[in-house]
């Protein structure tokens, strides 16, 4: 009800305050007896850690973990798997004097109507640090999905106005993560480094959008109605920080297209049952078709920007503001992993649904 | 589990098959006490109906409802809401000859692969008939929201190529249902009647893209984390048949726009809290903030055609089909109304969820 | 929330008054493909059904059931299935004189404070006439568990002071159907009737206690710290109108015994765990173990009695009230097909919940 | 699904097994600005905890908690609160003979069935030492139902085969904390204790009764169908380790009445709506009225005995077990708080739930 949890089957609960003792995570319902690699969660939480590289917050939390239940001997119990980050750089003397203000385009006032009270210190639980728990959880739905050979692969497809115009198909996804911005095309990623190192510069910030590719869904996954795979998943990625607009397949570009063009006929391949184009992004009627699933995110540009601007405080007087702190002026590159955990966490959670569906 | 409910205090479940007896809803967590106006229910099926103008499907649907539980003396009595609409122009053989085929965008092949089995006639379940039960229960759910003054309209932005290049704040949104293609702006209105009556002589269908506007929302709607207001939104849009996209506020623009740009400072109007500007569309940390609400949803063109189409059959053996049957060569401006329904259901339930936020 | 629906995955809604136009439920997360007897159904309402024998009330409801989706084919499509039950007996004006009046061990107080509203015409959604929408979904959940041989059987063993003092496993529960008093024992079935007999001529009610046995569970079925198969068990049958009472296996007895009488050795059974002795009812740390599962539910005396009543109206008035209508002196006969049909939604889930438990 | 969580509003969900690193709890959906005192939650932990007198178990856990999220300056943020305790006194040494042996009453079996593996420590999550978690949680629901002056005392009416024979309203249940027995009664409680020496001396166990008393739960709390409060509260009871059965008001006993017996009138008292008797228990039609909520709950006696037992391993050959290990020889004492934890979980919930429940 208080919108912490996710998940039906495989569900998760996160918990915790940006600069509160700890961030966290309970896994209920991973099924018993599946191989852990812990390595594999660090590997993922790594790629989102703050302080990674010259683009990123100067932040630093190494953002190890710790498993308190729920995995012995390196395998799954079949009970909840807790999942611990404890919170080492807090700095909350650099917020108390936001206490009283309203940030343009953050949560502060927000929080403040819904709960009547609000944690200042780092955007309390508003703030993007509660994607550590996401991206933990979303380790270990991976290592569940690779016992079904699916595979889910994200990359940086545009920052600011620097767009990557190579379809994903002609890209080696492999490369992704062999640059800092994580665009597996060198040239687009030269040109998107350089806009954020021009935005730091002059203290403003950047948006971007990422697009998603999961290969091997094998076709059935979804629920037909209100719970249809990309409806879930398009749920799963407007729940991150920042982001403003999803789409599937042809996307909005769908609106402007006729059906005879949009429409993807069957056909027989490798004596498979497959789609002739894959306009639909690899699900039809709410449920996976069995060809690639592929979905774009915008995220809009991080609102701490070190440029001053007006606002209010919450007494209603006006207010000139400048961000300190340690802020990312693009946040697109590190969202890669978080993108790619919520859409493990959707996936895992419909193919363990999907095992009740007939007799 | 098998997703044929929405909402969580303020919770809808639908059931019924596109030509099997009647499509419903049950309505549960509606507060007891509310006056319900028959009419108003009406009048919102009405809108959605099939044949309600030259530019829809003759299907001739009447769509009268019944209320079997839930209203007593026209008030709300705390308990389930059930609402029954009969399907009375049944013609199930225009499509068992569709029984083995796999239609080109079509949920067919998908429910196969899941269900094991599926109702042929018309789509069974997989039809758009199945938003008869949201629109009614939305009609419930847009009384409710009434008695907090939150009104909810939307229209059509786009079919085709056509666009009405209007901001919504400088329409009238109450001429939307003057035209029978619900669109307020009576230049591009025109244009894109001739193209879905271009769309049809050819054969072929159109999509296109619904703004929806959601206004006097109080601040402090929405759950901060996975249930964010927004995220709610877009997974309610995503669930409507046909829709591949969603985006709030600026949406994908801002994945292109500077923090500068995009920021929202606060200020003080008329003694309460506002913004300056609304990229935000209203919503910041997935809570409202009292500012107007606006979205964007594409639909990608209706997947029957009069045209020829290659596919297979459930033996895989090609075949080539050409659509008989009623079908609308656009079916955005019917979904006005389902989308508005949809938006509703999301408030009403965030609304009741708000009551118990704080102390 | 409202508690309208049970069950997780297989998951029930049911809808309704008492004396508005029909009673219903929603079945969703019921496997496709499963073959439905439409005869199975109508038994056991017939089992359920008022004016079935002497002793109960001459409310006359053939209690005939429709179904609206989800079912075609005489099998499941994996759509929720919907059935109906039109009230045709009303007789609303026997209620419209109680519509002031808090009748004592009854609902109408209790409703008007949480609901500010009720429904006057018998009960409105708090009769027992609820359970006709338990029991039709009930024999779909039999017709599942009958795909795994596992079996259900309820029988009364205590009417007011009248016990059967026969072990279930000493009786031959075949027999039960052929009384009218859902008793196996004929010596203390006789006598059982006799005591309804003089409790109708006293004008007065009688309670008792329903044994239900659940033969051929799989081993592994329940969760194993909130969902405990007996805490669902317990849960599913205090929620039937008029219980007082659950207990499992040795149950209130257990609590005078020594660990040393109470503990079931494990040894092997024709190549197969079991148990030696069956203290635990057949299930051990919310888990079933393969024995059998037996457990007791008390029923207090029928709230409507013939004789006079003090009572108070809304105003807080004293009053002097008599029961008019129609009425069971004891119910506990006809609740014999509803404890059944709320065992069998409770092992239903929990078969299809077992599903995911391990990879 | 996995049965980790209970509740709906104020929901909370455990984790941790006997032997692992930690047993924790994180609470959601408690509402913002509840002022939190920590004493009251390690006074309640304490009452729980092992070791805290002669008849109970000598395994040495303080039971400290820390709370690592949700609470700021002692106020609830309206976010999770997750709460943890370190397990101390950790002797898995212990437990490694029993890994392959399958323990009579134990779980042991039953959670090799359902999940293919298990942690053999101490019982994992099979045993009680879960309960932590939940009577650290209902310590917060505790002080949220203390806000509306709702309290809840449980204390023990029975060990083995000595009963307290006083009805509880002629008990001063302020005393129950001055007995180790935890009953308000000192005839009986000194009865028990040596019913418990003497039972531990001859390496058996006891089981026994507690009972529960809610006052001043306002009238409306409880939803009238399925989650009638009693049937939550019956859960709420049978999901705690080793009871076997639950009953409120007159319980079984109700069976044997004559509605004229058991039937509570309704009166004026103090210008507010009371009843006469109380033999409902507080509760009529699944809604509290107002009067005392009081109900029993049955424990079995510990399964863990010093006596030597037969059973299996689990590979099906007969072995004969002798505990060793530190086991409370009756854990009904310790049980009081767990009872009085649950009860507060399932009053808090309600009382959130009726928020939403008229306009």
């Amino acid at each position: 009800m208080s919108g912490n949890s996710f998940g039906t089957i495989f569900r998760i609960t996160t918990f915790g305050e940006s600069h509160g003792k700890a961030i966290g995570v309970i896994i209920d319902g991973c099924p018993a007896g599946l191989n852990i690699s812990l390595a594999e969660i660090q590997k993922e939480l790594d790629r989102r850690r703050p302080g990674q590289s010259s683009i990123t917050s100067p932040r630093n939390e190494a953002d190890q973990f710790e498993i308190l239940s729920g995995i012995y001997q390196n395998k799954t119990l079949g009970t909840p798997i807790s999942l611990l980050v404890q919170n080492k750089d807090q700095k909350p003397e650099d917020y108390t004097s936001l206490a009283t203000i309203y940030r343009p385009s953050h949560a502060d006032y927000t929080w403040e109507k819904k709960f009547g009270i609000r944690d200042p210190r780092g955007g309390g639980r508003a703030s993007a640090r509660e994607t550590v728990a996401r991206v933990a959880a979303g380790a270990i739905a991976k290592q569940l999905l690779a016992q079904y050979k699916i595979s889910i692969q994200a990359y940086v497809s545009a920052v600011g106005k620097v767009i990557n115009p190579i379809p994903y198909s002609d890209l080696d996804l492999n490369n992704t993560e062999n640059s800092i911005i994580r665009n597996p095309d060198a040239e687009s990623a030269t040109k998107m480094i350089e806009a954020i190192n021009l935005a730091r510069e002059q203290g403003d910030s950047l948006g971007g959008v990422i697009t998603c590719i999961i290969k091997n869904c094998p076709p059935g996954l979804g629920e037909p109605v209100f719970d249809k795979l990309h409806a879930d998943l398009g749920k799963a990625m407007l729940s991150i920080n920042a982001v403003k607009g999803f789409e599937i397949g042809e996307g909005f570009q769908a609106g402007s297209m006729l059906g005879s063009e949009h429409n993807d006929p069957f056909e027989m391949k490798n004596n498979k049952v497959g789609t002739t184009t894959n306009h639909s992004g690899g699900i039809q009627g709410g449920i996976s078709n069995g060809e690639d699933i592929y979905f774009r995110i915008a995220f809009k540009p991080v609102a701490t920007i070190a440029q001053k601007q007006n606002s209010i405080d919450n007494a209603g007087n006006a207010v000139s503001l400048e961000a300190k702190g340690r802020h990312d002026p693009c946040v697109v590159p590190r969202a890669v992993p978080i993108v790619e955990a919520m859409a493990a966490l959707v996936l895992a959670d419909h193919m363990l649904r999907a095992a009740t569906n007939k007799i």
